[in-house]
């Protein structure tokens, strides 16, 4: 349950003061990586860092430059940057707890922003969550990852093959492509839960069953999950293209308004997988209740016509001495045949009740 | 699944930088085909045109110009129209993907739009989405569709023939004719469903069957997928009256808000529907359960009716040797009295309980 | 079903050039009438006109005038007023064409407002409604209607009475008076769909039945309609108060706040009556599963108690030769005792179960 | 039906000029009784007023003068007040129709308000309402109640002995003194509500019957026709607290605070209520079937045990000449111990299945 | 019922002139503790205070104060400290009323704030809340409680160690942390429902019950609880946020910006249960009818398969005189033959049908 994860992540820090700095999460790699691109229109430079402290001549310089970590318990190392890139305890503090909302925040000499990153686990038809922090500087983007692997190895290859007007833009450009990668990536996911709900449709038709109804009800989890992830997206780049920040140029502005359309867009997406989802629980239910039904016209029809018969049997079995009717000598074939035409009679019946 | 194939083909450009083009959606149209109608108050000039560039003299032209482009796969041509008319390449991008939500952007030097165009397929009664994207500039209307075939030729009719006051008003006057053929476009859509909803009342109520649930399930996912793209028609023509551009004319003014009239109205209708197609299922299931209850009912009343009497024939059924009633002369006689006052006294407890 | 027929008048029209004059509803009456009744604190003046252009010098003259025409079909007419009053196109359409939805536009020489008046048929227990349009001028209000027959004939009264202080107000508090009338009527539409709720509550406590669930779910769609009727009214009324038009006078202001106040009091009320007929339902659906349960419970109990006896009644039936009980003395009466003890501790059992 | 006894009051009126004097409502009292409060900080005279002439001295005043009248059908009494105390026609309209909505309305020379005054039966466990009506002027305080009995008595006991600040405080204290009264009132009839709930959730886990759901539902309809009363305070309040009339005094401005907290108090324990209210319905069905699943399942165990072994019995009971098992020694032992060993397994696999 | 019991307290005090000090609760602690902690960044002092009288010294100095009162009967101490740091009447009030909703309020000297401390109550699995009123004023921070023990060990702790920065802030800063807190403890508790929620998820599938409905709800009823203490709170951060007292410092902007995210989160939480357990309701009564319509299926098997076979088993029991089968050869084992025959039929039709 992703969610209860979340929260107890988070209460084994109640109490201490903020700004303390703790890792709040599964340590999802074994040690810190950290890489470094740095780049203008001409030249681009790009390597994996051993020592924290070789990016920081970057940070003066008029070149963008994109910080990227790898792995978050090593807290010294946040600490480290933290205090180069003055950013403020609250953001190393909400860097490390990765049970954070999406949000961004303006402080003056950045702006820090948390996203969630989504990743289709095809074992268990599940989404997992990564969380990543991008801290938006002068001329640098520092961006924060749980583990190693991620959604942005186009926009390096962009970087490097100087595809698009990447190279031209500042830092802003660069952030925004980062949050474009996830948003796009969101897509993807969308469409797996959309294979999902198709695949459980057409299992409803041909063969509903309990499982289905389990089915359906992790699908409307994974679908809650999936919108306090992105629900708060909408707000963040919102806030991205109010902000008065000088941060953001006024050419990235008609970005940042495509990524917003492609947000909502995403959120449309899921209300609608909500609302179909739903409508398969109706369907269910509506389609256990006439199998039901269907089950009991068979028995009443069966019992109604043979009930009676079985009385008429009955009565003609019993041992009364004085019975003058077991004399006759078509009393056999009397009996069979009023029993025959109770039978027709009631068939009639129902045919008319539309039973059968 | 309209939703599905609409994510399908966005992800098929995850990672690519933005603005580029690459044609997302099915290629409707075998080859491109573009139309030019030229007019003013006193002259019309219409024609099919071979080459794009053709077109580019009539941007310095006071008339206004309405340039018609079907069929998106030939992103050469879109360039050389972008570059010629100065559209930003975000607006490029999002015509060729053809999975965007209705919206209004303001690129200062022209008002971008994105309408989807309905048609309603008559096979399986199921609603068809086109994109249709409108360039507004200084004194011409670019508009770029998916395919031949669309709702403006009573508009292209009105220009011929100088009908109404479209001759004399300026290229935004335009713009809003073909937004309003859009819009009264789905009048009819709406119309059929309405059929659709009407007939499906009647069967519900003469015959409702399994089939009767998934065509109330079709029709609501029909339903969600029309509000999808009429609710962001509503803040495009709003942002359309509110838009500080120069390029809408004050007279243009009242017929917005009559096209934002009619908006709401099909929003209106759209969410009456919604209402009604719930009430359906609930009327359905209703009428299911009452259904199991009347042939619970007949079950009931014949088998508690006949079973008693069945378990006395079973009685003098049996073989003791001394079962002094068998010997009675008129043994078999009160055993059928008694049998008959059984049932009729339940009768009357039945008739009682309302239950005939 | 009054949603459709809206919609089809509507799709008659796509196409046609805004401001096209064509009659877009059904012709209820069979000629049109123009009756006319000018008046000021001294004099009033009353009569039914021939030709249109008899009320056209009024339009100059300081008292107020107030011309209403019955019938829509004559477009002739409807254009003569049109031109002689000023008046936009669109507003010539919006008259003609009655599926509009209420609203109030302000054309800075005149206001103008749509209404729907409301009828309730008492044969079928529905509510019809009618397009009532107004235009306020300087000294002037113009109503058109559909048919012959309104709501209206008391605020004649009063003007030819002098009966409270309209004889001594401007135009706008005629207007205001007229759609005060409107709404008051809303208040006996109301009255009688709640007599019909309470009705139906009785009926359904007394007898519920299959056709109990139809009569919801149109009473359902009688306020899904009436609703969409009143809703918008909120609106004009609003905007009516909030106008900085010189129409309104300023001693107008607390009647308009007043008749706000009615619409919403109509809004609560239809509210209510909504939240009223789905806990209707509700209960409909829980008795009809309760008298299912009755039903089973009593076969339960006959069934279960009869079962075991008769299949005892079949052992002693069965014809083998050494069944030693047969011969017995007691044989018979002992099986009896049996029977009767097994009756017993049954029907203690469902006591106990509280089945009985 | 609280609801519907407003509506056909207010019908009464449709079509009179705004502004007549008609009492719509019950007589609730026989005659109109006049009382009198005068005080300030020193002095403090009370009694009652046999002809309301009385009182318009008192409007010249420096002390502050609360005028409290019971009864509403003397349209003549009603109208010299308002002569003299200068009221708008339609204040004196409202303060007779007492099918109002609470609200506050500003006419610079007084504020008018109208509340809702509650009183629960406990005959039939039902909420009562009656209106309220407030005139807040210079130095003066004008009620109009429906009838003698009212929640302000421990205010006037205050006033008599001067506890707490209202001797030193303006006329605006006491109309929130009077306010507060009616809101504290609320709470009272809340506790009940509350009560009741309490004790139907234990009829529902102990006993559930047809009764409880009707109870459920009337329960619903009072916390309807509750929270109609009592949403609308909230803007009274509100607007209040926003007026810019200097009737309002800034030291009365905490107090109003107070009391618009304790209405959201009130509409948020409304909204919990209907909270649990639908829940229990829920709890309702879902016991209703669990009990039909007992049901059947007992049917089901006894029935398909005893029908195969029913019909053994019934084979051995066929009067076949040639049945060689009839004459085999053992044969009846036999087939009682195969009847056994059926009934045996069946009870296992009912036990596997969790059925026993 | 924590609805009920709270409604109750605020009924005894109804009536009452406002300001009116009673102590509305239960009586949560014997005798009344007060506790003071006074620190700047160089000394702090602690101590439990005897005499309220002895707090009063510390109102002047620079140094940050904090009081903390436990246990609210005891109105006189109350009063002093309300008389010597110039608090409010209605301030009083609030905190000795524990019914209050949360809410932040700003007099002028000092900010007012109610919260609500939530505790896990193990034995029931209920949530209890004790109501904290702070008052923070220039120097100081007062904190009331209904008894001792609370959720600020840890603040004093990092007071006494000048643990994080807290002794470096002013008073705004403690009142912070002492909300931080208390928002940090709703993770605690929301871990506790969380874990309450998968385990009712894990019996509701191994094995459904009624219990478990009534479990549901009371889980429901919880969460409504839950979200009614939280979701003012939301508010009464948002207004400190924007507060324009002087009070609060610019350095404490942003820790109350991540307060605000927390308390975002927890509502997001909140909500996602509520989702969660109406879905569980959904499963459970899904399963619940599929196991109705398992049983059904097997009653209908075998009494189909044997109903018809029973009743040719009475006709050959029956003891008509000429009864030629009777006297065939193998009459009896032809008989055996054509009832084996409609069980395989049967049983055949059956797996078709699937219902085997």
């Amino acid at each position: 349950m992703p969610n209860n994860r979340r929260i107890k992540r988070h209460s084994r820090k109640a109490g201490l003061p903020p700004g303390t700095l703790v890792h709040i999460g599964e340590k999802k790699t074994e040690h810190v990586r950290i890489t470094l691109i740095d780049y203008n229109e001409e030249n681009v430079q790009e390597g994996v860092v051993e020592k924290v402290e070789e990016c920081f001549p970057f940070k003066e310089m008029p070149t963008v430059t994109w910080i990227n970590i790898d792995g978050l318990h090593s807290i010294e190392t946040i600490e480290k940057i933290g205090k180069h890139f003055e950013l403020h305890p609250l953001i190393l503090e909400d860097i490390l707890n990765t049970g954070q909302r999406p949000k961004c925040e303006d402080y003056e000499k950045c702006l820090f922003m948390v996203l969630k990153m989504l990743r289709y686990n095809d074992e268990d038809n599940s989404v997992r969550s990564e969380q990543v922090s991008l801290v938006l500087g002068q001329n640098f983007v520092i961006s924060f990852q749980e583990a190693v692997g991620d959604v942005f190895e186009q926009v390096r290859d962009r970087i490097r093959n100087a595809k698009g007007r990447i190279r031209k833009m500042a830092a802003d450009y660069l952030a925004y492509t980062l949050i474009d990668s996830i948003v796009d990536n969101y897509f993807l996911i969308l469409e797996r839960i959309g294979e999902q709900i198709e695949s459980m449709e057409e299992e409803l038709i041909a063969k509903p069953s309990d499982k289905t109804v389990r089915m359906i009800h992790s699908l409307k989890r994974e679908l809650i999950f999936l919108r306090k992830s992105v629900w708060p997206l909408r707000e963040l780049i919102n806030s991205l293209q109010k902000t008065e920040s000088s941060l953001i140029t006024d050419s990235t502005e008609p970005y940042l308004r495509d990524v917003y359309d492609h947000t909502i867009q995403v959120i449309d997406t899921i209300e609608s997988f909500r609302d179909m989802v739903s409508g398969m629980l109706d369907i269910y239910l509506s389609s256990i209740s006439n199998q039901m039904n269907a089950v009991m016209k068979v028995l009443t029809i069966i019992a109604t016509i043979f009930i009676p018969l079985t009385f008429i049997a009955g009565i003609y079995g019993m041992n009364f001495k004085y019975m003058p009717e077991l004399e006759w000598r078509w009393g056999y074939g009397l009996v069979l045949l009023v029993m025959i035409a109770i039978a027709v009679i009631m068939l009639i019946y129902f045919r008319r009740k539309k039973w059968l």
